[in-house]
């Protein structure tokens, strides 16, 4: 179930109320904290929230606290009060459900959205909520399982080319936003090719369970879009610099992650038209196929009923029936028959209706 | 009947005259007076509108003044002419047939909306109307039925816990709309798991009942968006603090309903998207279980059309039909026959209409 | 019909031609002044327009002059150079086919509109323009034919009683503005009937009647969102305070008026929107009986065709047919066609054909 | 082939070339050029530009100069010279595909839209390009083919009585306007008209014929509305104000005009939504009857089934059937099936399938 | 695969990393650079980058640099490095699966769009990336392939008439996005030309062919507004004055640009309509064809089976059938048949069944 996420919190409960809502998990909590400038670069795998406030050196560098897993609620209610996180925020975190949006606070931007992978094993989209919070000097990502959408953001930091390790905390959001929205396009291209499929067997074998792929299809377009559309609010926001945090050096790369976003606002809507399409492309498909059997095996049966009743005819049981006696009265019946049959066959040929 | 209360008022009658409008109701109205500040609590019932004055004390305290039924127009009057509210808004109090609306008055601020309860035994969305006056020092709110919709409010000011007992009025507003919201969202829950039922059925047995089942789903999501979209708007206002009596820190509150109505929006839009294609999944579904049945049912008929000729052919009475008189015509028909069906079921297997 | 009116005007006319365009009306056309302040009324068929300027007192009163009937021109162009109105808009009273506006000219303000009624004989909705003027100390209303819709008004005017005698020349316009929405909440309740009715017939008995009553629906719901649409935005104008005339102290009750249409508007949607439901609904019960109805009948010729073939068999004049003369062959014939019909009965009953 | 022109220049050809775009034209191009004031009139028919030019007073009057075909481009090339009208300007004359539009230029107002007319004889809505020029002192109309919709401008004109004579150039071109704009009513009155005729007819024999009209009707209607709704906003434009060479005491007509395209449009609606409402109305109805005639049919074949293989069973050979040589099995079989008739009859009677 | 390129970039990779994105190509990449002013034109074909900065002479003429492909990268990094282009608009010229948009960086504007021309062979749109630099005293065009779009703006370069020799940079650039259009306006004049030709064939004869047809038409022109409608912005940003190195006397080309790109997008929303009707129509007219063929079978079949059911009765060997020692018994029979058929035929004729 997709759309609303089960006891967002308990009914009536006091904002703040800190409780975790989403599909249960177990793994461990994974911390990571990396730390760097344009020289050094230092990743530590934490085990607790204190150890993190210890190992963190006092120097002018980008720190990126990874948090993987929010499902144990004493380690976010932790990083609430280390990094002073407003419980309406922590709330906000710990329930999964959540539609993306941004938010300036007076010490750090809280911005949450959908990571989307496609998983090719249930052939659907797994989504994954993502929590960063941009403050003075530090990001802290939250996600819900540990993955590998960040590899890649990862190997630039560590491999120290490129902007990266020089253009400050925005630049990693950056990064990182950049980073989620390159499988977002992924799952799109996967979309794209499922669309090709079902158009290529939609024409030799419309069956039922094609109508049921593309309904499918239509919900997942649906939760995509709903993911997509808040989410170029919040990198159109963060472009235009009314945000605090966020460096007017880096700008450009944030139109450069918004235009990908309309573009990806662009293709699901051209896939929705696509869906619907199908759709209708289907339902005519199976009519008139439907249509081509029933009026073949309709004509069989009307020539064949009036060959019929001309048997019935000669097969009555009266004393009195001339035809009967004649020497050629069965051959003159076939010859009979034959003509029915053809001038209905020639009839139906000239009608177009065969 | 939903979408329009009956007798709206007397029509012609003057603006102000006040008749309650809505189901009748006969149980006696309660009105409960809870007083507070952060130290001290009291709650007491109160029989009548002269006595909720006498009760009163002094104090700076906030004072929540809960009414469990608007039948009785002569409390309404008596609470109006205590509390100087203008005739036209003791009109809307009374006409449970009114669309969210919020309105600043000189000296209070009323807001009417529908509070959302799922009944499980009539397996159907319930609606009550609520106004609330918020005013310097109190927070009226008028109720159609004694419910429970408030009791963990209740509960949290008890308890003594939280910010409730400190934040003033508009807190106290902001907890109540926060548990009128908390019940919408089960109520789209509860739609949530209907939707996914009739799903699953749908694909094993549709039926016209099923259909029904999703009109009236349709119907009721017609009316759950018409409460929840102007109510948007009212917390929208809340929140930017362009109305009276609402204190700026706790707009960040107001922020966290506006939220949440935004999220109640969305899914609206999502479910009535996935009721459409429910529908459209239905009559392909149903259409398609059909033309199977024909068609196969037709092939039958066709198989056998030119069989029953051919019986029909040697039961005819001519003196002169040679095969009769054969030794071994019997059997040939039989194989004619046979021959006969075979081709056309192979054929018909070919075409892959089998 | 009913969206545009024949011949507006003469093709090519210049503009003020004073030509009355709608149904050919032959009744009287009645004058009535009524004139009131907070102490004294008095009320006055008048003959004439110079009767009327003569009959006018010239104390500082609210004049309210009542004109049935717009057929007769000569009255109108009559009543045009007493009150300085300009022939464009003499034009406009007289174009009963003219869409709700309101204009603020120097020395009144011109507001037209639809007055819509139920007509239970004919169970359709009828409408009626109103024009009316609003100036300094007058108020005139224009309408085709002498009706009821403002007899509640003049009732209230009479007795005396409430604000209507002390508030002015416009909160006499708001009084009739309301007394016509009131009149459009009687139809839409009147519609809400129709709905209900419709509904609970289409499930037991859909016939193409209930059809074109579904499409008619709709064409009166086309028509009445077109007059309640505009209608809207005059309120909305009046109530801002953009229009001269109308007093500061009167605007909480354009404000009423104008929650009204708003709920107007939403109640015209929710329908359209149960009436294209509807159509849907019975497009898919209908087909659903059709195939209920084709199925059951298509079965039974499906399991009678391979018995009458076994008879067809058995009736074939063959001299050797060793079944014809075995003792039992007749019984056995009986045996086989009804295991033959019992096993299709179970087949298709195991199919849940049946 | 209307909604775009054939052949809108040469391909890559420069700006400004004069190429004359839309349907073949023969007729000789008459130019008429009409003189006024207040007190005098000449009309006169001009050979060529340079006599315009030379029959030009230099009074100070309104010169009105109605070109009658525009496919002779260099009538079109010697105007731009003698008027200064820009190259670009000049070419959107020539393009009779143009969209309506207007443009400020600085000694001239240009402005573009369709003259409707409806050609009874090909029962279809004929469009005409006009072009008019307003500038100091001058008009210039640019139409295709030699019309009457000017004719009743030109009637008033000089029987010299309203406003026509004094109001100067603006005036004018509002009169012109005001003339296409009854030609579009007259259009609308036609289609109305229409959809009326093919209500009727749809209910009593529902043909494709009637679908066909339906879907020529909706054509013509997006091509109505194209024009119609670009119109909108050049009068909207002229009654602001905003243009030049408009003069204020003559706004208040262009605000008559700018209503009545209000109208236009709603009434283009209402017809869309209506053809809209008509299809879906032809379907239901056809498909209706279709079942119908199905229905009956199949009742009639399904009760003749069973009492064929009645008479099949004793048309059979055996030597030992028991019933043939009863006294009355042959009035016993009739029994049998007028039994078997009847209570299938009744049967589907109870069902209400008959 | 239309509406998404593969591989849009390696997943993770940083910004500005430069990898060509589309078909794959191999012809040699050509450069020509044409240097003009009012007075002369120089034009040469270029091996290389290098060779390109050479060969630029210093004089003030305007400079267009033409490449004819992009797949070769190093290409495209050297054009960067020589006019200072940003890496991440290095990276979306070699993207061909962009969107339209126009940047304005310092010392450049970029612009990209889609080039459209229709394949006469394939039947179907072929579109490729065009990107513009629009500097300081040049002009840099990148294409995918070798074409003759711009040929005839190349021969009016040459012929050095008109304008275009003489109003510089940006009216090159008016006149390059000119030639796109006109192109754009050819595949429309083809599309309305293959919707025509539909039409025809869909009243003869219906085949799923034509539906693919559609749906095929469809799907392009979802492509074609996905570029032309953010080409419509650009043009409005261009003739607006808001983007440098554009000068305001050629603005009023633009503004003639503008106007086409608003009549495209009106033309593809007609069209859009005028494919949605046609597909109901397809819908229409093959069930109208099915419908008839089946009710002129079903009733051919419905006046033979009662005709069959009195043959089958005197076909029957009870010893005791009176009538078939009948001297006219077989003589009756048949006018009983006549009888039967005629009725059911005059029936069904009645009825408007036939």
């Amino acid at each position: 179930m997709r759309f609303i996420k089960k006891s967002r919190k308990k009914v009536g409960a006091p904002p703040g109320t800190l409780v975790h809502v989403g599909e249960k998990q177990t793994h461990r909590v994974d911390i990571t904290l990396t730390e760097y400038d344009g020289e050094t670069l230092s990743e530590k795998q934490i085990p607790d929230v204190d150890a993190l406030i210890r190992e963190t050196t006092g120097k002018e560098m980008v720190r990126w606290i990874d948090i993987n897993g929010i499902h144990d609620v004493s380690i976010i209610e932790a990083m609430g009060q280390a990094f002073q996180i407003h419980p309406l925020v922590l709330e906000d975190i710990l329930n999964t459900g959540h539609r993306p949006k941004l938010e300036a606070q007076e010490n750090y931007v809280y911005i949450v959205l959908k990571m989307i992978q496609f998983d090719d094993e249930k052939d659907q989209i797994q989504s994954e909520q993502l929590s960063l919070l941009l403050g003075d000097g530090f990001v802290i990502s939250f996600q819900e399982k540990p993955g590998d959408v960040f590899d890649a953001v990862r190997e630039r930091l560590r491999s120290g080319k490129g902007r990266i390790r020089k253009n400050g905390c925005d630049y990693l959001v950056y990064a990182l936003l950049d980073a989620v929205v390159d499988y977002y396009f992924l799952a799109l291209e996967n979309f794209s090719d499922r669309i090709e499929a079902m158009e290529e067997v939609l024409m030799e074998d419309p069956s039922p369970r094609i109508l049921e792929a593309i309904h499918a299809s239509k919900r997942e377009m649906i939760f995509l879009r709903k993911q997509i559309w808040p989410l170029r609010d919040i990198v159109g926001q963060l472009r235009k610099g009314e945000v605090p945090y966020v460096q007017s050096l880096n700008r450009m790369f944030y139109d450069d992650v918004y235009d990908h976003m309309i573009q990806a606002v662009e293709i699901t809507e051209s896939f929705r038209d696509m869906l619907s399409g199908l759709q209708d492309l289907y339902l005519s498909t199976i009519s008139f196929k439907m249509n081509e059997v029933m009026k073949v095996l309709t004509i069989i049966a009307t020539i064949f009923i009036p060959l019929t009743f001309i048997a019935g005819i000669y097969g009555m049981n009266f004393q009195y029936m001339p035809e009967l006696t004649w020497r050629w009265g069965y051959g003159a019946v076939w010859l009979v028959m034959g003509v029915v049959a053809l001038g209905l066959f020639f009839y139906f040929k000239k009608k177009r209706w065969l």
